[in-house]
This record gives structure tokens, sequence and C-alpha cells, in this order.
């Protein structure tokens, strides 16, 4: 599964993973009051690879992940609510990262010949996502499989990010395209995008 | 509603139907546990059309239809988590559908004269939308009314689709245009878009 | 917050109206039954501003809205299921509008320089968004921070909106353009977009 290669995601392994995830993400979601930060903040250790962070991460309900254990965020990691993450295989996030609503990242999908799609389980195919340190993901956007989004890089709202992004630069679009390379003193007015 | 005419979503029959629907998906979304397999699958039968399956649908909550009774799924459909079916006319499925998270299927819209719309009611337009036999609907995609997806296509993620897709075809971008039409054999190694 | 000053979401006040705010969403969307159509008119009444509707506004659960005080909507709103805005700052939207299901409203977004934005809060930028009369946000559109959508206004299924859009137009894609002006006697049987 980490090291990329197809699996049968029905591997009664990964169904009883699955059903663990849900039942904490139920809690984190629906069950949790919102003002219970540290109930909050210890289901996303039970949830959320690499727990030993010096600022823990925060991530605002409702929020899916398939798994959680495929999924590693740094420090100062915020997450605006809505968002939704397929980890199919590893979802690397780096430290200082900030993620807006309803963002998309998936690190699986299918077979694009219907003849073998058909077939259960063969069909997946999965990719690893990375996202660099002091990465904005704009809301609404959508980072699909084996992408890398590189250090300091803006993704702009609603992009479809198909393919790598370069550090440093902002990317919009569907597919996501370069807009500019961004330089340190980018003036504050400047809209997003 | 089914002859695709417009008709008027405040009849008290219709307002009945939407919260027999939104019972069930409540029950589906929020109350089931995730092991219940049985549970769900008979809340499917309950709300979606076409319960003779041979295999029946699987659907990851959360899930959001409108009326369920419009929408019909045929075999060994798949519907990954936060899809959105707006079923104001007939929405038809095929058989070994894919449906990736966060996909949007709207059969209904409204006028674009905002003097027409201003009128309660009158101002739904209903187009029904046809998804074929093994056709992948990649994450994040919006189909939009009046569609028909032809069977072993693949619309790529994040894609807003406004016009019909030819059969074995892969379709992306916003609006979504021809990538390429997909041939026996593509590679594996090719990523989905 | 209001004049559109950078400010720190930190501030203890701001993080109380969030608390606030998500329990009344959680009351709105996951316990009232949805046929209680006054428990449900009482939660928005003190969710969103402007509360002297002729008509009260129906929202369609479930719903997401940071604050709610900085959102006021006109008579005769309506939106439907799925979405999201975030009123960083005001979000001001008219009368007789309708939001289709998904639809994604941002008040809020942050500097694109990695090193500004690193900081926590001075990162956050919000710019105003308003929302003319007699508009129609297609289903799973985006508007971005600062965007004035013109009375009589379609916005396209999926657009991401990065400017203003002028009145009685249409406009779509990815970043959206005008596709036309839209003209009084638009033909019933012409699709959405």
């Amino acid at each position: 599964m980490l090291a990329g290669e197809d699996y049968d995601p029905f591997d009664p392994e990964l169904v009883d993973a699955r059903i663990t995830a849900r039942r904490l993400l139920r809690k984190f979601n629906d069950e949790l009051d919102y003002a219970d930060v540290e109930g909050r903040v210890e289901v996303l250790k039970q949830l959320v690879g690499r727990a030993n962070w010096k600022k823990p991460p925060w991530i605002e309900p409702p929020f899916n992940v398939n798994y959680g254990f495929n999924l590693t965020v740094g420090d100062f990691f915020y997450c605006n609510f809505g968002c939704t993450i397929l980890d199919e295989t590893k979802v690397e996030i780096g430290h200082r990262v900030l993620v807006g609503p309803n963002v998309k990242i998936y690190a699986g999908g299918h077979h694009v010949d219907p003849a073998v799609r058909s077939g259960r389980g063969s069909s997946l195919i999965v990719r690893p996502v990375k996202i660099g340190n002091d990465v904005w993901l704009g809301g609404g956007c959508l980072i699909l499989p084996g992408v890398t989004v590189g250090d300091g890089a803006t993704v702009a709202g609603g992009a479809v990010v198909t393919k790598d992004v370069e550090p440093n630069t902002l990317v919009g679009g569907n597919p996501a395209r370069l807009i500019r390379r961004l330089e340190p003193g980018e003036p504050r007015d400047k809209p997003p995008i």
C-alpha cells in the first residue's frame, strides 16, 4: 500500500481499518463539542500519522479521510472545514501548511480502461501525494494522485492540480497552470489569485 | 417530473418526499454504524431506485440526494464519500459504474432570465442525466443537467461536464473537453488524467 | 473585521463566536428533524444577519458558515445543500437569490508570500463579497474574496469566480469568464450554460 503497489481494497484488514477511521471521524465530526479542544486533538492523534507535534494539527469538522494512517502532517497544520483526503497510499504534508475549506487530496484513482476497471479491486491505481513546507492550498482546490506541491507554493482556490507544482509559485485553473513565480515582498493588497 | 416537464417543487407531495429522503439519509449518514453493512444496504434499497440488484450498490457516507426515487443505479455501483445527486428528474446510472468522492450530479437548474427565475417554482428547469455502463466519474467532477455520459468513458477529477461525453473517451477541464479516445490496453502506469 | 482590516482569528472573542456558530450549525444540520420548519428558521434567525425578512431564508442542510453574523441575506433566499460560506468579513447577499448545491463563498484567504503566511493570524487577508439581487449561483461554483456579482447575473455550475461579474451576464469556467449577456426573453429550452 505504502509502496504505491496496487492492492485489493476489500482485504479484510483494510475494511477493518476503514471502520476504525469512520468511527473516529464520527466522534470528531458529530459527537465532540466544538469547544472540546483536547478531545478533538486526541482523536486526531489516533487518526492521523506523526503524533509528536510541536503543535498538534487543527482540522475543522467536517473532515473525511479514508484511513488516516497513510496521512502524515507536520507542525502548525491548519485545515479548514469540509476537506476530503483519500489516503489510498502515502499523503505527506509538510510544516506550516494551510489548507482552505472544501479541499480534496486524492492519492488513488482507477484505470482508464473500462475492461480493467470492471475487475473488482484490481482497478485501483495509487500514487503518493506530497505537499511541501509553507504551502497554502486554496479553498476548493483538488490535488490528484502522484502530485508533489513544492515548498512555499500557493494553489489558487478551485484549482485542479494534475502535475507537480514548483516551489514558490502560484498555480490556478483547471487543469492548474503556472500563474506567476512568487517573490519575497509580494504586496499585501494583491488579491490571492 | 420524470417527463422532464417543469413543476412546482413546493407541491406538498414533493415536500413530503424530500422529508422521507432526508430522514433516510440521516439514518444512513449519521446513525448507522459504519460496520453495519446490512443496515446500510437496507436504507439504500428504500432510498434508491431499482432494488433487484445482483449486487447491491455501495455508497460511502456522507451522501446527499434530493428525492432518491428518481435515481436508478445498476449492478456493482460504487460511490465514494461526499457525493451529491440532485434528482429533480431521472438520473439513470448503468452497470459497473465507479463514482469518486465529492462528485456532483445535477438534473435540475434554473432559468437564466432573472425575471422568470424570481417566480417561485416556475423557475425550475429539469433535464435527465444518463451515465452509461462501465463509466468512471473522477473525484470532484460535476455533471450538469441534460448530460449523457457514454459507456466506458472516464471523466477526469474536477471536470465540469456541460455536454454529452462520447463512449470510451476521457474528458476533463472546465468546461470539460475531449482529452483523448481510450483504447483497449491503455498502459497501467499512465496517470488517470 | 467588517472594515476589511486583517485581524487575529485566535482572538478569544472570535473563538467564542465560532463555537456559538458551530453549535447552532450542529443543531441545524444534525439534530432538528427535516420537517421542523419553524425550528430551522429559528436557528437561521440566530445564525444569519438581517432577521426582519418578509420571507425567511431557506437553507438546506448540511450548511457551513464560519461566524454567521457577517453574513446578511435578503428576502426569498434559497440555498441548496452542502454550501460553505467563509464570512471572515462581510458577505452581503441581495433579494431573490438562488444558491445551488455545493456552492462555496469565501470572504477570506491568506497572503501568497510564505514568509508572511507562516506568522499566525497575520497571514489572514479578508475582502468583502457582495451578491446582488436576482442572482443565481449555479451548483458547485466558487466565489473568491473581494468579488461582487451584479444584479440578475447567473454563475454557471462549477465556475471559479475571481473577478467581479457584471449585472445580467452569464459567466462560467475556471477562472470564470463572460459567456454571454442575458437578454429578457431568453428561451426556456436553452440549457443553463
